[in-house]
C-alpha cells in the first residue's frame, strides 16, 4: 500500500471512530490500536494529537463542503431545495463524517474549531445569497439569522437525521420551511404567526 | 476570608477569565497566578482541572438558569417574552457567564458537555410548555425545532448581544418573532412565507 493509501485509510478510520465516541477519544493510541498499526506509524503521519484531530476534521468538513456545493444555475428556492436534500441525504449516508464535525465544532484546539467554523460561514453564505435574490434587503440582522440557523439546522440534524427513520423528504420540507420562517422573521413589520 | 467565600471568587474569577479566553485557557496555573494564589490552593478547593471547569460552568450554568426562570402566573406569550427579556439583560449584564456557558458546551469533558446540555433542555422544555398551551399539537418535531432554536438564539445572542449595540428591546422582538415562525413552521399545512 502506498503512503497516501495507508495515510487516507487512518483518517477515514478516524473519521468512522467519532460517529460513536467524542473527539477526545480519538488519540493516537486508539487509532494505532484499531488499526493495527504502530504508534509510530500514526505519529509519522499526523505528528501529535492535535495534528491528528486537524486531518481528520477537515477532511470530514471538505467533503460535506464538496457534497453541498450549490447549483449556481438553479433559481434561487430550487437551489435552496437542492442544497438541503444533498445535506440531508449526506448526513444519512455519511454519519459518521457529520458526527466528525459536529464533535470538531467542541474541540479544544482552535485550529479545528475555526476550520468547522469556516464551514459554517460558508453554509450561512449561500443562504444569504438566496434570501438576498428573492428581494430580501441587506442587514446585519438578516445574516446573524441566518448564521444562527446554521446552528439551528446542525441541532436538527443530529436529533432527527440520526436518531430517527423520519423520510428524508419531510426533513428536508421541515428545513426549508424553517430556513424561510427564519428569514421572514428579520423584518419586525411582517405580521408572522402567534401575533401577540 | 472564610474558605467558601475564597473558594466562590475562585469561581468568579474562572467564569470571568472565560470571557476572554476558551476553556482550554483556564487551568490550575492560570487560575492561581491571576489570583495571586498559590498553586496548592487551587488544587486544594478544586482538584483538577477538569474539576475547576466543571465547578465553573456549572456556577455559570446555574446563574443563568436562575435568571431565566419562568414566571408560571404569565400567560404563554407574556411568559415568552419575559423570559426572552430577562435571558437577553442576563447575556448582556454577565456577558462572562453567558460565554462561560458556550465554552462548556464545547468542552472535552462530557459531565461539562452534558451540565450545559440539561440546561439547553430545560428551556427548550419551557418553550415547548408556551406552545402546546397555544394550541400547538405535541409531537417530536415540536419538541426537536424548539430544541434546535435553542441552538439558534445561543447563536444569536453571541453574535448580537455581545458584538453589536442593538438594543435590548430589538434584540428580544427578533428572538420572539423567530421561535414563533420556527413553532409555526413545524406544521406543513400552514402557508409560510416564499411559498414555492
Amino acid at each position: 500500500m502506498s503512503p497516501e493509501r495507508r495515510r487516507a485509510e487512518l483518517v477515514a478510520l478516524g473519521v468512522a471512530m467519532l460517529a460513536n465516541e467524542p473527539l477526545e477519544a480519538l488519540t493516537i493510541e486508539s487509532l494505532s490500536e484499531r488499526a493495527g498499526v504502530s504508534r509510530g506509524l500514526v505519529i509519522h503521519y499526523f505528528g501529535t494529537r492535535q495534528g491528528l484531530h486537524r486531518e481528520v476534521v477537515l477532511t470530514a468538513r471538505d467533503s460535506m463542503l464538496r457534497a453541498s456545493e450549490p447549483q449556481p444555475e438553479l433559481a434561487p428556492l430550487d437551489r435552496l431545495h437542492d442544497t438541503l436534500t444533498r445535506i440531508v441525504q449526506f448526513v444519512r449516508d455519511h454519519r459518521e463524517t457529520f458526527f466528525s464535525l459536529v464533535r470538531g465544532a467542541a474541540s479544544g484546539d482552535r485550529q479545528v474549531r475555526d476550520g468547522v467554523e469556516q464551514a459554517r460561514s460558508l453554509q450561512a453564505d449561500h443562504l444569504i445569497a438566496v434570501f438576498h435574490e428573492l428581494g430580501l434587503p441587506d442587514s446585519d440582522l438578516l445574516s446573524i439569522a441566518l448564521r444562527s440557523w446554521v446552528a439551528f439546522a446542525e441541532e436538527t440534524l443530529v436529533e432527527i437525521a440520526i436518531n430517527t427513520d423520519m423520510p428524508s423528504a419531510e426533513i428536508v420540507a421541515f428545513l426549508e420551511r424553517s430556513v424561510k420562517a427564519v428569514a421572514a422573521s428579520v423584518d419586525a413589520n411582517l405580521p408572522g404567526p402567534f401575533a401577540g
